[in-house]
């Protein structure tokens, strides 16, 4: 079974323990309608790849950490679509949840997928409770406040942003949550696994901002140009198109020498060069590789 | 320390993980702002006194339990309150989150309050981890899909609802949550303490029907009459004032006889006599006591 599969099968598990026996239809099929088809699956990509390369002793407690972590980044992007926050009407090339239910239904689902995020962690703890609690907590702090991403959108309220603080918590937080509960998965120490995922989170922000400028709403399948409308920063504003892709590549650089000592090193550092890879399409054409 | 002061503490210890270093100051001041001052706790009190029942060996247990509890329900009321759902303008005698700060950030509140809420429990493995992840499991159970609050709302969404799960899951499910959440923290089964839970529920959702009839919003601190508004089932509607009042005894009679076996069943009992007494106020010049 290949990553991709791995990670599928395990996000479909999870939403099935959403939708079982006598539920309401409609918010069921939107929790369904919000994970599936999924995107690239980039955080619990990350997150199986350094629990694989810690050695993945307790599978089960991958799945679920896959799982739970997509369930979260889903949750998020249908709050962040609602009127209040981006108003966006599409969403990985179809209409925003709130678009094709109802905003009632699109805070529900987000709800809903929250708290499944959890409920698929706690129900895996008897192949160990200790690493099952620490994923709870590891996942937490990098969803809610004052570091995770509610932490991130919650700046947006702000007049005065630390925007130090905003990039990590909005960008980073679900990325260092993919490498810390990849590590806890495999029985090892979140913390000396914070820098990996935060140096990621750091790249993806870069490659959103140069694709949000190079790409048109047709290309991303959400709407274009919503940092400048929103006046959120933005690293192309900042460095301008080449200076931002010199960046991406500076960034990935130190997250691959951030790798912590384990048994897998060489093939995870392998993953997170192909990221880079999807990350930066626009770089072929403009660099001299 | 009274029962009260010590549930207080601890929603007040929990907030203060959610709004501790470099936050956004709004979103924090909302988590305050949405949970203190409390109404009256009536949740965490019922966890507390069935965990105090059942030995309470491991307070620390109790107390994250309770406030994880009170933080879903502060939760819940925040989300409910939106101009989506209800758009309640006052909670509690005082502007509901998103008039006194705004939607995004009120939907943020919600957000976060629901992932602080499962932090906590986490946070506190180390007294017994397995105790904890079946914390998180019942609290997600009676939080999310398919038999939470979050299912109960969604069935408000519905053409046709199925009014017994419709009931069990919007009001029922965190009384559930309330009496198995005691139990599992003091080391007991979850399943024996489900009647309790869904007894006290719907006595609840009776007293509550009859507040909404019989009171004005001055009184209650929010808006009357929503149930009429929404075309939402009312007991009051179905039995007449009486026959509610009548309703709500037998169901309350029916809770105290459920109670499982435990050290502390005769004192609970009376706990469930004087929330059944704060519940209706309205029976001393109606029935001939």
């Amino acid at each position: 079974m290949s990553l991709y599969s791995r990670i599928d099968a395990a996000v479909c598990r999870a939403i099935s323990i959403g939708r079982g026996g006598i539920a309401p239809a409609q918010l069921s099929a939107a929790l369904d309608y919000a994970t599936t088809p999924g995107g690239a699956r980039i955080r619990p990509t990350i997150l199986m790849s350094v629990a694989m390369a810690c050695g993945d002793d307790k599978p089960a407690l991958s799945d679920a950490a896959a799982a739970a972590l997509e369930l979260i980044h889903c949750a998020s992007l249908v709050h962040d679509d609602l009127p209040c926050f981006d108003d966006a009407d599409m969403r990985r090339g179809k209409p925003s949840v709130h678009r094709a239910f109802s905003q009632p239904l699109a805070v529900l689902t987000g709800d809903s997928l929250i708290v499944l995020a959890f409920e698929v962690l706690a129900r895996e703890a008897r192949h160990d409770p200790m690493r099952c609690a620490e994923l709870v907590l590891t996942l937490a702090r990098q969803t809610g406040m004052p570091n995770g991403i509610c932490a991130g959108q919650g700046w947006e309220s702000e007049a005065q942003i630390d925007l130090s603080a905003y990039h990590q918590s909005k960008t980073g937080a679900l990325f260092i949550a993919a490498t810390q509960m990849g590590a806890v998965a495999a029985g090892q120490e979140a913390e000396p696994w914070f820098e990996l995922g935060a140096r990621i989170g750091e790249a993806f922000q870069v490659a959103d901002d140069l694709r949000d400028t190079l790409y048109d709403a047709e290309t991303l399948g959400k709407p274009v140009g919503q940092d400048d409308l929103h006046g959120r920063p933005n690293a192309v504003a900042a460095l301008g198109v080449d200076g931002a892709i010199r960046r991406l590549k500076d960034i990935l650089g130190g997250a691959i020498a951030s790798i912590p000592s384990c048994p897998g090193e060489a093939q995870l550092a392998e993953m997170v060069r192909k990221q880079a890879e999807r990350l930066t399409p626009v770089a072929p054409a403009r660099s001299a590789r």
